[in-house]
């Protein structure tokens, strides 16, 4: 099947609904109306038939969607049926909360190597997999084509690790580090800046507070 | 000074602006215009002043911005010149990474409990907050007046400690479990689906290939 190009928007919503389709197929439900995913989701049924009307519609045809098949395609326009590598940068309290996340290996994303400037760290594993020096973190992404680098490590190095790991040929970031990093178009970043969420909440909180004090 | 209702696009882009201000400050700066924080930010001029606009433009003259003021008064909006107590429920290495996460404390985050089920962690201690079991928490939400609760927990335990923390009146949740929460619309709800942000990547590190392939 030929895909046209798909926004953003539409791709971030992709991994929503293979969630939901997943829990859906685990309670044995084999078809679905538009209308009852909408209910569940809380999104309308016709932004679903549009979201899903980009990949060819996945031929709802009055019976509604079949739940397996859904579930499986969106899992692979998600490229979940292919396997990625990934190393760690960074092996502080994130970086092995995030190295001992068995579900990302369900999905096909395979945890190969843990680095850390801290020496007392060297030789400590996570999920079986050793810490390594920073000095190696070149020639290990390169000699072993590493795909995905998550980067849980403080501002300050963070630019760094990141220009040494587009040199040795990484395809894309996860970015945790509270930093907008500067690399070529063609390297994928995700940023996760926590605090940036934290900040959003607290302006949500008091806004909400204020208004109903405008209230009384 | 009195504020309209601002989009969650706005809200959710002040973080950023607050971290590029505070940068700028750190270094220095005093002044600058919306066009020099456009070249940094890489968003338009237009697009800036729009979102400042918002707040009654603070007041830029044909001489930029005032840095500090704006950082100051970004801050402020933000609600990072009040405190806000919060909790984490689920003491596991994601709940960790978080509360030992200094940073949350300098923007007037304070860390007040941690909660788990697992026995063996009881009494433990991250950044001087004890490990709770988790049949305290409803009396220590409310006695304490918690505005925020960190869910860190499997999915299985997430719907049930959120009614519970909305039962003794916490104001948001800062989610981190891997299912969408049923709370009244009054609570307020971020959502960090991490594996939701992976596949996100996933899809456009294949996508990218997909396009470099197609152009040979």
């Amino acid at each position: 099947m030929e895909e046209k190009e798909i926004s953003q928007a539409v791709i971030g919503r992709l991994p929503r609904y293979f969630r939901y389709l997943g829990e859906l197929k685990d309670e044995g439900v084999e078809r679905i109306s538009s209308q009852d995913l909408s209910v569940l989701m809380k999104i309308t049924a016709s932004q679903i038939r549009q979201d899903f009307n980009n990949f060819g519609g996945f031929g709802q045809q009055g019976y509604g969607y079949n739940v397996e098949y859904l579930y499986d395609e969106i899992g692979r326009i998600l490229g979940l049926n292919r396997q990625h590598s990934f190393i760690i940068v960074g092996a502080g309290n994130l970086g092995r909360a995030l190295g001992n996340y068995m579900n990302f290996e369900r999905r096909g994303f395979i945890f190969k190597g843990m680095f850390d400037k801290d020496p007392a760290l060297f030789g400590e594993k996570v999920r079986g997999v050793e810490v390594m020096p920073m000095e190696k973190l070149d020639a290990f992404v390169r000699e072993n084509s590493i795909d995905i680098a998550v980067l849980t490590l403080p501002k300050a190095g963070a630019e760094e690790a990141a220009k040494r790991l587009v040199q040795n040929g990484i395809k894309a970031i996860w970015n945790f580090a509270h930093v907008d990093l500067n690399v070529p178009e063609e390297i994928q970043v995700e940023n996760v800046h926590l605090s940036d969420s934290l900040m959003k909440l607290s302006y949500n909180i008091d806004r909400y507070e204020h208004e109903q004090t405008a209230e009384v």
